[in-house]
């Protein structure tokens, strides 16, 4: 079916249902970022690939609402889709809210699957539209009327993770939360998202791409601990081992009737993390406290286990990757590599490193003009063949059992130019000075990012995505609370945080650049002023120099660089052939 | 009466009405920053001055919130008080609240006086009390009963002010108003803030010290605006003015019931600059939409006429400042100066300028220890008497008709040290950091923040206060909605703001910096990434370049400080005498 007959079928659905609106969000009943096939409602119904976006329906308009990142991928993708792009002010926020209190009068009807939306979406939907009369239904799932053939819900099986992997206990991540639930005055605590749920459990699965994380539901009362997972996920073995850590094993699907029939005083919700759903099925009598799942913040937190595992799968991730770029730049010549093949042969080495699981996102291998779409990712259509001229921008990841790792490096295939050389120094100094940050003890990420962002802004340049983003420990690459952007986000940098430092720069048609690095935040110390911070960069590639236009640099940049990339040789030599570790040497020289 | 003995009557009184706990803010019906006599209550009660804090009294324990730039004061004012200091960790926030929910059980009584209290500070409250079981009744006045002769509310006489004075008639800022109440489907609005008053009606007063406001409340409604203000204030003359602009007079008193007996559907009122008392008179069936009043937002952004007096007001500023540190420089060594002789001097200096009206603030003129209390205000027992060694630190303003001024310079008396040095050379390249800011529009104050606290953070050092707070023209020399400090408050920086930059460091028991300069904020124009802006400088003061470190400079902070004193010297030398002028020349050599 086309995209623009699947529209005619929501629309007739819609007509029968006498719904005015229909909100389509990225997300599922766990609120994830990358989601399982079945909850692919946006690419079923739109052809739109990006990670975040909403589609609003109404008779007469049908919208793609979306951020800076996408506006490029999203205008090819949406052609003759039936949906407009509607360009997003604020990443995230809901402003088809506000589109559809202009068009709508009293008494229409909006309606969404509340299996979809978090609670803050489903909220800040009802905040806009119910005061003026809009009735606000979430409990609609219009898609599976209409899609045919609707992926079923992934039976991958799930493992546990031992503590030498982990550092802690399942038993004693459970205790913690618990106390932290006591000081709450909380009695309850149900946790959807899937990465909290990996933490506090120490298990991990396949069910969503990318995301070792298995699908299931955890509900915490002070005599029961409960996890809904479909049965045949886990060994008898592993059952028994949870039933040992005093949790209880159900079916995933009765993980609803668990919370419709809820006998609890106060239960904590997370709004950003459980959907509407859930929340709405509460039974009456039970207070929600709404607050960010204790998981949340512990998980970001790395342990010394954790943070030990990581340092050493950056080791292999830096193997690979000084293998791939060496690859990259003896045969880029031949003409017979293509951005395809190229991200294909990056996942084979690093495959080949122990304890390698997954890749931990789709590559995002961008060739000139690609690389200006910072969520790129090449299809057989788009797919460039690679010749010896212009920026290649590599932006990737591993899973290992040991740690999950991201990283962005641009390479110059050959013919570099003096506006080349330009940006890539700026988003570089824009990448040593966060990394450079020393900070007091209490910053939050908006300030770092403001660091990272002022030399770049200071040359009337800025980049339309956040600097950098919390990474899990063999979990989601994406995990919050922390987050490191221009949003007014009141969450402080603490001691075993990992974040990616990541600046860009974006010249649409031409060519993209970005720099990222994962780094660790750790104390320094107490002084006179209190106790400062600091990052230690995990990532261990060297970055490249043959771009760079060196009088654009003040010495203290010039230091870290050189620094950066004599420790990234002396890190990696000892695991290298010595015609791959001449190459780097080469490759790792002081300017 | 002993500060014991009133705390001891107060909890007398607590006792005769069953009060568990008192709270007592510091603010007035008007939420102001800076109190009228009659609301003076900290001081009146515990001896402590500061223009923030709260008391919380139980009959165990009795004590003082406050935020770190008052930590030394307090300490000093509170001793044999009664009150214990208890340090806020967060400035602004309600802690106490947490501190009472930890003392208290269910059934017991808080209470406060709801003219003391803004709607924020009174829900703050509530929400973290009342799911307690803590009763929170916010209609006790208990400091009438044992305040003797409480002063009565001030009976200065206001005046209006020209367009060409404001650049914008009373009837057209009304009308811009009604146009955003409309588009938030609002039909009334109530404005207790006197800044937001005197900003929307053009009057000043002299009803607050330092602030040229006049205590009042303007209700708009459809069909008519009603100012409550005192009647003798105002002349015949005045009062047909505000006739003519469509604004009804009535008593000051009859504001309460004005609002008692609103007939309206929505209400707007200011969360922040609304008092509980008011906001809890509004009837039941109007509906209260808490937002920004939209005149602060609107007076935050100076237009063209305001901003052109702004200019002229910083040169006469700027000549009295240098007539001063001119006399100082020459006087000091007769040890005859002290910190009250010398703020008198600079406020006979400033009133010799056509135009004034007062100072701004009371003037901070700290000498060695006293330069690290913040806010610092001499009083005969701590009045030090000058010498010819250390570091004094100045910070003042003035309230011009055409505009308001506020400024901070620290000059060293003699025997400059290597610490002195450092620190205030740290100190100025956070100022020059923050002033050369260039940044997308949409960028808010925590970014700005960020940038200036960057060059002093990497020195591990750092200052306790906001980097900067926005000012009025000819109106509060604090005023909101923007500010420049670490909290993550969404409030874009717009063209036409005129904010301070101050960054600062401070060593309790030696001396204390900080350099103050304001900047207007403008647009640059579009690039290729979008809009961007940066700063005007609007102070004209040379700064010391005796204390520079020059080693710790880099090229771009010589050159803006070379730049800023010759432009200082340009403005300023037709407007001084000979000897003046060939003074400031030295002054403001290149380094």
């Amino acid at each position: 079916m086309k995209y623009i007959e699947k529209l005619a079928s929501i629309r007739q659905q819609m007509a029968e249902n006498r719904i005015d609106a229909y909100i389509i969000p990225s997300s599922d009943p766990h609120i994830s970022e990358y989601l399982p096939k079945r909850f692919k409602c946006i690419e079923w119904a739109s052809g739109f690939t990006g990670s975040a976006g909403t589609l609003v329906i109404t008779q007469e308009f049908a919208g793609l609402w979306t951020d800076s990142r996408y506006f490029v991928q999203a205008n090819e993708q949406l052609a003759d889709s039936g949906y407009e792009l509607v360009k997003l002010q604020v990443q995230g926020a809901s402003e088809y809210a506000i589109w559809l209190s202009k068009k709508l009068t009293s008494g229409e009807v909006v309606a969404f699957d509340g299996n979809l939306a978090s609670v803050a979406v489903a909220k800040s939907v009802q905040d806009v539209l119910i005061p003026l009369g809009i009735v606000v239904d979430g409990h609609v799932d219009l898609l599976s009327k209409v899609w045919e053939n609707r992926p079923a819900l992934p039976e991958e099986k799930a493992y546990l993770l031992d503590e030498h992997t982990t550092g802690q206990s399942t038993a004693s991540k459970i205790e913690t939360i618990k106390s932290q639930l006591a000081e709450q005055r909380v009695d309850s605590h149900f946790i959807s998202s899937l990465d909290d749920l990996a933490w506090v459990l120490n298990i991990r699965g396949n069910d969503v791409n990318c995301n070792p994380v298995v699908l299931g539901f955890l509900l915490i009362k002070p005599n029961q601990n409960t996890l809904f997972i479909s049965p045949g996920k886990l060994t008898d073995e592993d059952i028994h081992r949870l039933t040992e850590s005093d949790i209880h094993v159900e079916p995933y699907e009765n993980a609803i009737h668990a919370i419709k029939q809820l006998e609890a005083k106060r239960i904590l919700l997370d709004p950003k993390r459980t959907c509407f759903a859930f929340y709405d099925a509460v039974p009456e009598q039970v207070e929600i406290v709404q607050a960010l799942n204790p998981s949340t913040t512990l998980k970001a937190v790395k342990n010394k286990v954790e943070l030990a595992h990581t340092r050493n799968a950056m080791l292999k991730d830096g193997v690979a990757l000084t293998k791939f770029f060496k690859w990259l730049e003896e045969n880029v010549s031949h003409g017979n590599l293509n951005e395809i093949s190229i991200a294909k042969y990056l996942e084979e080495l690093r495959s080949a490193s122990e304890g390698f699981v997954n890749i931990s996102f789709d590559t995002i291998a961008g060739y000139l003009e690609h690389g200006a779409l910072p969520h790129y990712k090449a299809t057989e259509e788009s797919n460039s063949t690679l010749s010896s001229t212009g920026l290649l921008l590599v932006d990737s990841g591993g899973q290992y059992m040991d740690g999950t790792t991201d990283i962005t490096r641009v390479v110059s295939l050959g013919n570099i130019t003096a506006a080349e050389k330009e940006d890539y120094t700026i988003v570089l100094k824009g990448l040593i000075e966060g990394s450079l940050a020393i900070f007091p003890k209490g910053t939050c990420g908006y300030q770092i990012d403001a660091i990272t962002r002022r030399p770049i802004w200071s040359t009337f340049r800025n980049y339309g995505h956040g600097t950098g983003h919390g990474v899990g420990f063999f979990l989601n690459v994406h995990e919050g609370p922390h987050v490191f952007n221009a949003s007014p986000i009141d969450i402080t940098i603490e001691e075993g945080m990992i974040t990616s430092i990541e600046p860009g720069l974006y010249r649409e048609g031409q060519y993209g650049i970005r720099i990222e690095n994962l780094v660790h935040s750790k104390s320094i110390g107490n002084t006179a002023f209190g106790e400062f911070m600091d990052f230690e960069t995990l990532t261990v590639c060297y970055i490249s120099t043959d771009l760079i236009e060196k009088s654009l640099l003040d010495d203290v940049h010039k230091k870290w660089l050189n620094q950066y990339n004599a420790w990234v040789y002396e890190q990696l030599a000892p695991l290298l052939s010595d015609s791959e570790s001449i190459w780097l040497k080469l490759k790792t020289a002081s300017i």
